[in-house]
């Protein structure tokens, strides 16, 4: 036994809370290592009569170790655990205090699960597992009311975007085309910032309290709530907390009063005058872009500003959740109280944090629901578009992310293939259709929550910021009918089969050197297999299966299983989706 | 190398904020698997610019492991990095996504520490780090005030303590001996509850906003905290959140009118009537214990009723902190609140929690201060005491400790060796002093903040509760002068030196199969070596040094290095506390 690359310490996604009955335990061991795990669990207060050992099953592999995961419902709610490792006729007890060779004679030095408190549970909103999201950046989406386009607007996608032009896009725009987001089918849309700002991405907040005019007003957007609500269709808006705008009116009032501006604490200044010495500003920012000073949430005034707004949005509008942008570099503090204030004003908000790296500090229940998947997207670009990894690898990248979070946590995951920020899938791909395809059909058959950024289904294209950012193509001859299609598919076999979004995840196969890849979701419900094949020639997969019969949901063929074994060839590039019959 | 046995996570232990502008950046690595490793730093927005390798050293090791350390001052807060190893000739980079030969191109994938917000860095007390802790029982410390004696109190000491006498003990009894705590050096006391309660230990409160009548009021306890306040001494009191007894108002509600109790939601009530089935209360309770239910601290009513107490005995009686029973059964979210409304209403208050297994969840600022360090009391016993470890299994579970935690939290770590809630020290030892001064001699020369429970220090012995619960003695003549003098000493020396209470903590020698044990403390101001031979034959002990003249701080012996070595001859059980000449 290597025991050495054994794992496991608790909290975090090694013991938690999924509901208010049930722990998770995990543990990580070095692959292929060990045989066997048991959990020995027991109450330490009536250890005698509770213990018990819980036999583990592999959750996840990567390419250094297995995850192993079991679940206990302690009944008073309170657990002492350890494991039993076996590997062969090697046996191993893990105690809080190291390893032993016997079973340990009380439960004193165990690890321990002291209380599962329902306030600390980690629970997130229920639609959003279900949901399917589409994100707009409203300056480009479509032009609804050109009586509110700012100065200079130019023709709707009459020249390729540029950091500072504008088309006029706005609520209306988004009013006028619900027709297309329903006929899609997404139940859920992100905007971007509708606060007014001076930038057309608006990021640089000027006023939190107003829609931006060239979007509209307070009612226009509760008028865009209320039709999306009617139609099925959760609104999330973007707020920008980490900084304000160089407009916002506390910030001019530092820059014209200086040292006597009572609005000094709301920013970091370093030093004044407020200027720019050498590319650094002499107040802290977002990044070193002089035009987004950072704010200074732990001020109380500040703080209670921007609750104020969050909470002012939700009551007033109805709106669904919050993306909070550069979540990651405001305080722990701040979203805490964020949280409380949001889920008393909407209990079933979302809240969703701009964390492009590993982000379980902000997903133990008491700040995000979810992040911005951006590993996820990473895995899923190395291995259909980049082609840098295998299908192995992609598993291994994948099986790591799996059991670094909870499981609530995966549930609702943002999974995001491009964005704003993005370079497009499609430009991505080289514009090969196939390859984001195959990729966005893993997305939509993966745990989390998918999101489509605008477009994309109808094969816009476009590179890194500002080349993502077109206007939205609304001249029905140019867009991609067939692309267009595919995503009404995947959309609809998510939304049909429960497996599909919360089913349990797990690979049956990943090729080594190549891009042959199956797995199984599977919940109470259904057993669905998805097969790939990541590959420019055609290729047979074969994975392991218990059922016999399994019909194909993408083309209604039919599929015999030989001695519990699928077998499937497919074209390159191709796909096929999988459900037993029950 | 051993890729498998690397650990490094972001956040807790491995990464964190030891100020407003410093990060402790911590990697763990197989035994002496790894010659080298530099953390790769820098401001992902400048990188170029700011990208820097910090080489780290070895800041612990356990049987299995090195822990390493450095620290970063990112000069804009944020910080990127990741870690270059090395073993031989072999390089590898850790990235947040695996392991590289190479050095990554750029910043994008690494580690992110994404901001250094304040209100998030966990920040303790500083008295705390200059204190010396005693703990009273309040019911056996000393009988100043016969007047409020419970019926049935007996004769001071005239027979053993048992789980339901009573001897008198109160707060005037305090006062009256306050004397003695100062001869001793103590400049702190804990006490165990004082509120009204039914037991003599008084952790089933009846009444949160009362003194226990047989221990005063809230004036003679805001006469001692003034006492002890002109004296140097602070005030720690113990508040029992987790549960209430069983006469408190809100429970006797409840058994009295059941469904229609409007208190029926302060308590976790599994089935009415309020019973006792098979020895298994109908309500969750502390352990099965049928006198303490367990109180709903995410009620608002509650959570309410008890932070306004938490703040009325700070604000009425101007004590210095708070000791939290069963605090890792109560939800963090409460805990939460709780640092917010005791911080404002005392910045400078201590919150110590009562966990007996790895704390980290409570200990990352947002939370408790310390807690009671059970797993460095069972270190010190298994090694000194019970004799069951070596030295060098000793320095291992000290070791694993030190690297499990923040600084600060070790800073501020409340080091016990025995408590109500154990058996004496003495006891333990068998009676054997030896054993008992090496031990704490230990204790007051570790990162920490030392506790000595009452009569400890003038030879006190006893077994579990209720032995270690008896009558103080007063007698003179029964009381152990020299071992008082011994912890005169000890207090003393801790006092007079900054690097035993805050210095650095490395080991220097450890013995395999055997007691002796080397370590340093070290800070800008001293250098001091801490020598023990933890045997029953006399010994030699040597210790690599850099200084060539040291002092023994207990007899004012000099002593030389010589090339580099230091060694001291020592008897059964002896030790030397020695001092670099600068």
């Amino acid at each position: 036994m290597f025991l050495e690359a054994i794992y496991h310490r608790p909290r975090k996604n090694w013991s938690y809370a999924y509901d208010g009955r049930t722990i998770h335990l995990r543990i990580r061991t070095k692959k292929d290592d060990i045989t066997e795990i048991y959990a020995l669990t027991g109450d330490k207060y009536l250890w005698d009569q509770t213990m018990e050992y819980i036999p583990m099953s592999k959750l996840s592999s990567d390419e250094m170790f297995d995850y192993w995961e079991c679940e206990a419902q302690p009944p008073y709610r309170r657990l002492k655990y350890g494991f039993l490792l076996q590997s062969g006729r090697e046996k191993r007890w893990m105690t809080e205090y190291g390893f032993l060779e016997e079973q340990p004679a009380n439960p004193d030095r165990l690890f321990e699960y002291p209380f599962i408190n329902p306030v600390d549970v980690f629970t997130t909103p229920d639609w959003v597992k279900d949901a399917v999201f589409y994100q707009i950046f409203p300056e480009r989406f479509a032009n609804g009311d050109p009586s509110n386009d700012p100065k200079g607007t130019l023709p709707w996608g009459s020249t390729d975007p540029t950091p500072s032009n504008f088309f006029g896009g706005d609520i209306q725009g988004v009013i006028d085309h619900l027709d297309h987001l329903i006929e899609l089918g997404i139940n859920a849309i992100y905007f971007t910032p509708l606060f007014t700002a001076t930038t057309n991405h608006k990021y640089d907040t000027e006023d939190y309290m107003e829609i931006d005019p060239q979007f509209g007003d307070k009612d226009t957007l509760k008028e865009l709530v209320d039709l999306c609500h009617e139609r099925g269709i959760r609104v999330v808006l973007d707020a920008v907390f980490n900084h304000s705008g160089r407009t916002f009116a506390p910030f001019v009032d530092v820059q014209k009063n200086g040292e006597k501006s009572k609005y000094k604490d709301w920013f970091y200044v370093r030093s004044l005058p407020l200027e720019v010495v050498d590319g650094i500003p002499t107040y802290d920012t977002f990044a070193f872009e002089p035009l987004m000073p950072k704010l200074n949430t732990e001020n109380p005034e500040v703080k209670q500003y921007l609750l104020k707004m969050a909470e002012y949005w939700i009551k007033e509008t109805g709106i669904d959740g919050w993306r909070l942008d550069v979540a990651n570099e405001v305080g722990h503090q701040f979203w805490r109280e964020f949280r409380q204030v949001v889920k008393k004003a909407n209990p079933d908000a979302y809240i969703l944090g701009e964390v492009w790296h590993e982000s379980s500090i902000w997903l133990e229940g008491d700040q995000f629901d979810a992040v911005m998947n951006y590993p996820f997207t990473n895995a899923v670009l190395d291995f259909f578009i980049n082609r840098t990894v295998d299908a192995e690898k992609f598993s291994f990248m994948l099986g790591k992310q799996l059991a670094g979070y909870p499981r609530q946590a995966s549930e609702v995951a943002f999974n995001l293939l491009d964005s704003h920020d993005t370079a497009r899938l499609l430009t991505l791909a080289n514009g090969d259709k196939r390859l984001m395809k195959l990729a966005s059909l893993f997305q939509f058959t993966y745990s989390g929550t998918p999101c489509i950024y605008y477009g994309d289904e109808i094969g816009m294209d476009g590179g890194h910021d500002p080349g993502c950012r077109k206007c939205m193509e609304w001249n029905e001859d140019k867009q991609d009918k067939e692309l267009f299609t595919f995503y009404q598919t995947i959309i609809k076999l998510r939304k049909e089969h429960t497996a599909l979004r919360t089913g349990t995840f797990n690979f049956l196969t990943a090729e080594n050197q190549g891009g042959k890849l199956g797995y199984l979701r599977e919940d109470d419900n259904e057993s669905i297999v998805v097969l790939m094949n990541n590959d420019k020639a055609a290729q047979s997969i074969t994975v392991p299966v218990l059922e016999q019969e399994w019909s194909n949901l993408w083309n209604g063929d039919s599929i015999q299983a030989v001695k519990g074994q699928l077998t499937v060839k497919l074209p390159a590039y191709g796909f096929a989706l999988l459900k037993a019959a029950r």
